[in-house]
């Protein structure tokens, strides 16, 4: 946790209340925090602050912005990914969030388990994000959107989000067109579940505007390739 | 796993045996073997091939060589890093395997729990570095080395891996000058503890050879960083 997250209501007052048990048992256990002390403090969708710590008690602790602080810019990406397994589900939207992913696409694909549609942690979505806005530092949430049919997005969805100046990349081992870096435009990465996608998906997706581009030779693990692209991507800031 | 991977001493004979239970349970459960199946088999320290099934039973899956396949290039990389935390450290080896670094240093730091180098975790790296290379479909296991004390690793080791033409990085947020992508060249690159290095670390890397470089302004874990800057390094390829 390298911001404290708050929702706009807390902060009204001039002095805004830590009350969520997570955030104060984090700042008595990790940080130490006392009276006097500065803290970062983010407002959920909004500004970014340096606050100075006015009372601290066992569940509460209050603090007053001494001045604004940036917000990190997101990537300029639209990470469209298979649903992945249940447990790597906290992982895959906590990292994209820390990176700055901008909209975050969760899709269904043949190699996808249906079960994985009927996971608990979908309906955790929004406390991963919290978590992963924590670690940047960021304020803002990314948009997510979930797509349970493969064909109906590939053919409806996809096509509204690729134009000349914001192409869109799935990454696949079979081609021999190799994944661009250090863009200096928006675009959408598509990520397939492990296995890959099928043939079929790819010649949907290419019939659809999507370039197949591939990553090397090495097979990486969704969790992984997601940062790795990343990386290749936005370098060029 | 994308390829399974044998000692030596397990293909001596013409017809090879695939026994440890982790992966006839793999095979079995995951990928369904069946006889006359093709099979990437990778010989540890060597040479991979793709094989033929010739017998199937349920402690036990034999194969037979059909012809080599090239084993994917590892990253000119020297991967230096804190030692995390152990629930960090086996996801921490298992990606770098995966993406090719070709030597991993744990190093100790001010911000490393002690009790960390205690972790029965520690014993287990040969294990995580064989299922990152059966992820990535490679055979050949990176150098692993501990450097239990940081000043004497930094002034004494440090500087015999660093040269004009393989500098080292040390991802820091307190510096103008960014990482560098997309370099044609070997490198090391340092990565710190959570919540990074302390100044008189960053002082003594950079006295002794090695050079700050930020990625910008989001705080990103020590296991996502990884990927990133490896992405962002080597997507010259």
């Amino acid at each position: 946790m390298n911001i404290v997250l708050l929702d706009p209501r807390q902060t009204t007052n001039e002095v805004w209340s830590i009350s969520a048990q997570r955030q104060v048992q984090h700042l008595h256990t990790h940080v130490g925090v006392q009276v006097g002390d500065s803290l970062k403090v983010g407002i959920r969708g909004g500004k970014r602050y340096l606050t100075e710590v006015v009372d601290v008690s066992e569940q509460r602790i209050q603090v007053k912005a001494l001045y604004e602080e940036a917000v990190p810019k997101k990537l300029p990406v639209t990470l469209i990914v298979a649903l992945p397994r249940p447990k790597v589900l906290r992982r895959l939207i906590m990292d994209s969030v820390t990176l700055g992913v901008e909209k975050i696409i969760l899709l269904h694909s043949y190699r996808v388990d249906k079960s994985y549609w009927q996971t608990p942690f979908l309906q955790q979505l929004d406390q991963y994000v919290t978590l992963g806005l924590e670690q940047a530092g960021d304020t803002i949430a990314p948009e997510i959107q979930l797509y349970k049919r493969f064909k109906p997005f590939v053919e409806d969805v996809l096509p509204s989000l690729i134009s000349a100046d914001c192409p869109a990349y799935v990454a696949h081992p079979y081609t021999d067109q190799v994944m661009p870096h250090a863009i200096q435009h928006p675009c959408s990465i598509v990520i397939g579940p492990e296995g890959g996608f099928i043939p079929y998906e790819i010649d949907l997706l290419e019939k659809n505007g999507c370039q197949a581009r591939h990553l090397g030779n090495r097979i990486i693990r969704t969790e992984t390739v997601i940062a790795y692209v990343l990386g290749r991507l936005f370098s060029a800031g």
